[in-house]
């Protein structure tokens, strides 16, 4: 096919109109340029963009979100993978429904109801990560412009899948209990004014990722009520509901309120390669959702939810779970020690209670993501938290995972990143603020604990 | 959550400003029932509708497009699956990249090569099942309002995502030779005139689902020729490429030009429960197209990539495939012979030299989906042909699956729905046309051959 004489960049925008100027006779792209509207917002994420230069072996990476599956019984799984290939191959490799595969719904409730749930399996459906429930739950409610209220910040490829559908994203902040009543409240009036009805508020009410804090059990209620009385959807995304290091669980949203979207996942709690996660939706939202899972994949996988019925039916399943915890409880313990003993003054973080995450903010004048080429020479790596917010927000704040390195390797990060930041400082001290001033503080971090 | 006084069915259309008249107070839909517009052309496709009644096991089902995986080596299977968990547990159970692994990438290069595709592995994205590739190039090529041209008929799943995204389908005419150039050259000079530049033609070029007829050799050249003058980009289907009963393949349109967004699966040549599909893109499709994939699931699972790839490595594929086409073969006959001592005067339908279909045309008054029901109660399934059409046409077609039941079964089937069209041809001859008539008979079938 004949190319134009300068062939756009991949990355210049392309106006939506280019199909009109190409039939009228103006210059155009090549036939395989002329991209949707949409494309404009899709930008490789910091992290992602990050993750092949900080997985480089003498990299310690705080940044990625993978889990540490160390602790699994391979030759457990291995045994049980080849019986069902053996005994249920012509089902395990077969197209299945849409829906997903009905013993696992019926698992898939049992373990929702260590956080309170009572649900139908009816209402269950399987996706290919629960990154694939937020995309199709975006899909049936979000038109170009539709606005969507999230934490700020929040989870990365959540605003991932509302910038494809060209949402627009409006932050509320959190502190330490979670998200804060009042703010959300004053985001919903002065939206109203407009004349503007969120679709939805998307929340992490446990563990979040990347603020680490969770949302107390006595705000739960309250946000429900303040969503319904401005007719506000709810979607509820608990990926590490059950790995508290208390040992207890707290009551989903979903368990108050039956009206709420819950999303749910394997790939914190069992294994994220197999790709399984789930939504539990009302009755009217499941209909639309199987319909828009079947243009997406046509079904999941049947041979990967098999295998997680099989591990749910044929072992300790809460066992492992408790396994996995410990181990990143002693994670989170060894990243917090570290940031006490290295951390220069100024800096300030939380203490998570579960999950993978601590989120760091740092002294005024101190630009994260100007900083990261410099950390990643030092040889540490973490996720800058302007990637965390649709708004620009975040340059001030840093994630720091603490769910794959050992311990000890957490340390070693922790004291790099520390000289990392100390030299920023010294340069600040030297010469005053940074060449390039940050971006504001954007909405501060929830309440830390200065060490 | 309060509800509205009456609920509104799942199934009404709600109108895209229901945000702004909730914010004015007007009586409003509750807050999950607010959905995108593009909800409104999400709607259950008659084939898999009819799943729940067909796959009663008395039902002769010719409905469905399931591989017959009886010919799968389950045993040798189990044990190279056991082998991956033992041995490369940790990277299989874990996330891995959005692109897909490596070595399949590397493997799906050779596999394509078969149809003389030269590609390079960093073209290649690999997704869950080639219904993810389809669904996430629409995404990035369509914005609402757009056309995409597609044969008549056309795949159901394609039209599914098309829907998804609001993009309009022009169906494009095939006879015996696949589509005719000259029907799509006629199309894009219409559209022109209306100042109207579609954004891709689809085609599946060899075994067509539904039509059964392959595009001839000699027409390939000037398809592609007839996009590139109208700036059209061209995607490739071709699921079926493999599975001719002559032997030989052709050469895919992708080999012709390499700016053509190539889709191919192992649903059909291997196993579809592991959903592994893929897309060959050109470089500034695939930056985009990865990005998609980023937002719609993270990544496909790693476990089923690298399952594939093991499979691919250690056993002769080649040989697995020509054990399908040989039972497919079968089957095929099967079909034709029954076709030919069973079916009334006046039914017309293709001999597929390849694939899982028969694209069978029925007299005129004949309506294939009103008809459906009675045949189900008949003990036999099809699918109508107004599923494969985006327009309504295809009310004298159906199309019957060959690629799952016995030659026994087929034989059964096929002597059932003789049956059920000589009741129909019946009531038509002793009370004239039917009382619901049908719509037109759409765009002829590939010219047929009369029994």
């Amino acid at each position: 096919m004949p190319h134009p004489a300068t062939p756009p960049s991949p990355f210049d925008a392309v106006p939506a109109n280019a199909g009109a100027a190409a039939a009228a006779g103006a210059p155009r792209p090549g036939p395989t340029e002329r991209f949707a509207a949409r494309t404009a917002g899709m930008t490789a994420s910091e992290i992602r963009a990050l993750f092949a230069v900080a997985s480089r072996p003498e990299v310690v990476s705080l940044a990625g979100g993978m889990p540490n599956l160390a602790a699994l019984p391979l030759d457990t799984l291995a045994a049980e993978v080849a019986d069902l290939v053996a005994r249920e191959g012509q089902v395990a490799l077969q197209y299945g429904s849409a829906q997903g595969v009905p013993t696992l719904r019926e698992q898939i409730c049992e373990v929702m109801a260590l956080e309170g749930v009572r649900a139908d399996p009816d209402d269950v459906v399987v996706t290919v990560g629960s990154q694939m429930a937020l995309d199709l739950v975006t899909r049936i409610y979000c038109d170009p412009g539709d606005v969507v209220l999230a934490e700020g910040p929040s989870y990365v490829g959540a605003l991932g899948s509302f910038a494809a559908y060209q949402a627009r994203v409006v932050h509320v902040a959190m502190d330490e209990h979670g998200l804060v009543p009042d703010l959300l409240r004053d985001a919903l009036r002065s939206l109203a004014a407009e004349g503007i009805a969120p679709k939805f508020l998307y929340t992490i009410p446990n563990f979040h990722n990347p603020a680490g804090v969770t949302l107390a059990v006595e705000r739960r209620a309250e946000v429900l009520e303040i969503c319904a009385s401005y007719s506000v959807a709810v979607v509820e995304d608990n990926p590490y509901g059950l790995l508290g290091f208390s040992g207890h669980t707290y009551p989903a949203l979903r368990s108050m309120d039956r009206d709420v979207v819950y999303l749910g996942s394997f790939s914190k709690t069992f294994a994220s390669g197999l790709r399984v996660g789930w939504a539990l939706v009302p009755p009217a939202v499941r209909d639309r959702l199987v319909l828009a899972a079947e243009s997406a994949s046509l079904c999941p996988p049947s041979f990967t939810q098999m295998l997680v019925s099989r591990y749910l039916a044929a072992h300790d399943w809460r066992a492992q779970i408790k396994t996995y915890t410990e181990a990143y409880r002693d994670r989170r313990d060894a990243m917090l020690e570290a940031l006490a003993t290295h951390m220069p003054e100024g800096c300030t973080w939380n203490v998570p209670d579960g999950g993978f995450y601590v989120w760091l903010t740092v002294p005024e004048g101190v630009d994260t993501k100007a900083m990261l080429p410099r950390a990643v020479t030092a040889r540490v790596a973490y996720a800058s938290g302007t990637g965390f917010y649709a708004d620009g927000f975040g340059s001030r704040q840093l994630r720091l995972s603490y769910c794959y390195p050992t311990p000890e390797r957490i340390t070693e990060g922790v004291r790099r990143l520390a000289g990392v930041l100390e030299a920023e400082l010294d340069v600040m001290r030297t010469f005053g603020s940074p060449a390039r001033p940050a971006l504001g503080g954007g909405p501060q971090a929830p309440s830390p604990h200065t060490p």
